[in-house]
């Protein structure tokens, strides 16, 4: 079993509140990342990917390929997009880190399985010194 | 004559637009950067400020107090805000990484001088792969 | 299971030696990480956190809470210390990387679990080359 | 148990492509990478050993001894080399990073466990985007 | 003024030789980067243009025409290649960082003043720890 | 011309303080870089060289030869040392980053020199967010 691993960027919006809360409230909880005006971030997204290489190509999946399914099925969405107001598949979810990666593991996993291929983890990095990683439901 | 640099980050929502365009011309002349409904960046900065080190202390700047005067004057503004909508001297201007270099020169340097110390440069990160540098009016 | 992770910074001087040894069997045994008077580091401290994230906040657990209690029980004791002679949960031990991982976890693990949360590993970079990994006692 | 990694690097030329194939077919599979002339990378390369601290050096191995291990296994062969051309545990392979790792961890798993110590992971980054981890063959 | 800077990258095969030399004298001279059968690297490449911002457009020069200029009269060029014999501005050089990063200033500087803008600089890394930067024929 | 920059390492000890000042006074003006008992850092030095490039060997110099010359003359008396106790180019100066810039270019400079070279700029980091640059006395 061999791991590879596809480093992708994307720089979107967000905000982490509850619309059930005051402004109040949500400052409380979520601090300044509830600013009701948004804020932002570079967003590094690592896709690790595993399997055997290939005998014929020794590859364990095509990198070329790869980055392509990150590009159609998650950078298209998120990048330069608000992540609470444009991104179908974090519709009706707090937007923290955590429920990010698990929103990008749900919308890359059946197409990583579709190329015969088995997803390994999403780490995802919010800025250099808030990281989350995701191994899928297990 | 000795240069230190202190460098900080602050994560902010941006959109880059004229308000007399439509939203296609927005488009055609910003690109992605032109989303209505925001995206953001982890800036990185770096203050360069220059001098001879004092013989008392063995430094140009006290990095601490350099440290609080971008705090107070440029981080507390800028991070975790909207610079289009909330940065005082960002108003009724481009959000450019230019433009924003130049505001944080303009906003700094005053600050700096009362120190008794001179403002060398500005170096703003917008992502890994843009960057600016501003040396003030010269 | 969501793995989160805070990314920290300290920096201290140590010395690796053992009383018993003369210098000269310190110098074989250990080198130049031997020398009497001391020498330091940049350490980086990654901890990382795993859990579910809470369905009222989308946290595994919040990172500002996280970065309080490693402020208050690792970097208040190591940053700008010596960890041979200041570190309480360091004495008497050889000041190695391995040992100062397993001291940071011995320290920062009850706390993270009086918060209701799961600390997974303890990264301890000593150097950019140097890099030393801890779960716990398994 | 404690796992202990140290980093290191080497440049090297290498080319994907299968002898058997035309150059059009090695150009639709492998792409550029292809390119008969050669090109090249700065690899970077983290060796992974676990263990139980040495209660004398508190050392799970000394990162010396590795770093004299890695250079003499797999350095000295690999750097400033065409991976193709003069690497003897690369012949007759497909010089993909996959294959690169599983070859180094064959050319250093016997030497580290000659020194009582464990090889854990090889992790290879070709560039910052792509990379590889090996765990052995299990 | 204002200073921006794109960065990008590229990986190529090389040596460092005189063809009227023996492979002695190339070793001699040139050490490990004089192997027949080449190296490479993955470079680092930021070019910095200056400028007056635009009004209209709040940018020294659109980083996307930028970036466009570099691909289409550099990166094309040297990406996946082999510098010594399939570079048109490389030809019967000495392939050294210093030699690169000036006919990379050749091929760019005259593009760059087409589109109205002025380079500042070329900075070239072939390792991290070897930087060569050119600011033109002055 | 063109400038040619070697990047190297070295970890050190030291302490901010002056001897004439109580341990009160020395905390009241530097802070916890006063302790006492020292602390460390992994400075990250970088050597920077201009001139034309030899048209014999493409180089401005030969970074084998500065990199030799920064360790007999800069690492060898700092690595791993006490930078107040135990460099002779430190004794009796306040060890601030911007005192041992100078100190490095002192002992750098006559050296770079006599190998017909032209030393242009220091630049040491003491950590990632506080950085000096020397240019020499001018």
């Amino acid at each position: 079993m061999v791991y590879i691993t596809r480093k992708e960027h994307f720089n979107s919006a967000h905000r982490l509140f509850r619309p059930e809360y005051s402004d109040e409230e949500n400052l409380r909880v979520f601090g300044k990342c509830s600013n009701p005006l948004w804020h932002g971030h570079n967003y590094v997204l690592m896709v690790t990917v595993k399997g055997e290489p290939d005998p014929e190509t020794g590859f364990v999946m095509d990198l070329k390929v790869l980055s392509r399914l990150i590009d159609d099925n998650v950078l298209q969405k998120l990048d330069h997009k608000n992540i609470n107001l444009e991104v179908d598949f974090m519709m009706g979810k707090l937007a923290s880190t955590e429920n990010l990666a698990i929103g990008i593991w749900d919308a890359l996993e059946p197409k990583v399985k579709l190329q015969g291929s088995c997803l390994h983890s999403i780490r995802l990095e919010e800025t250099e010194n808030n990281i989350v990683e995701y191994f899928g439901n297990k």
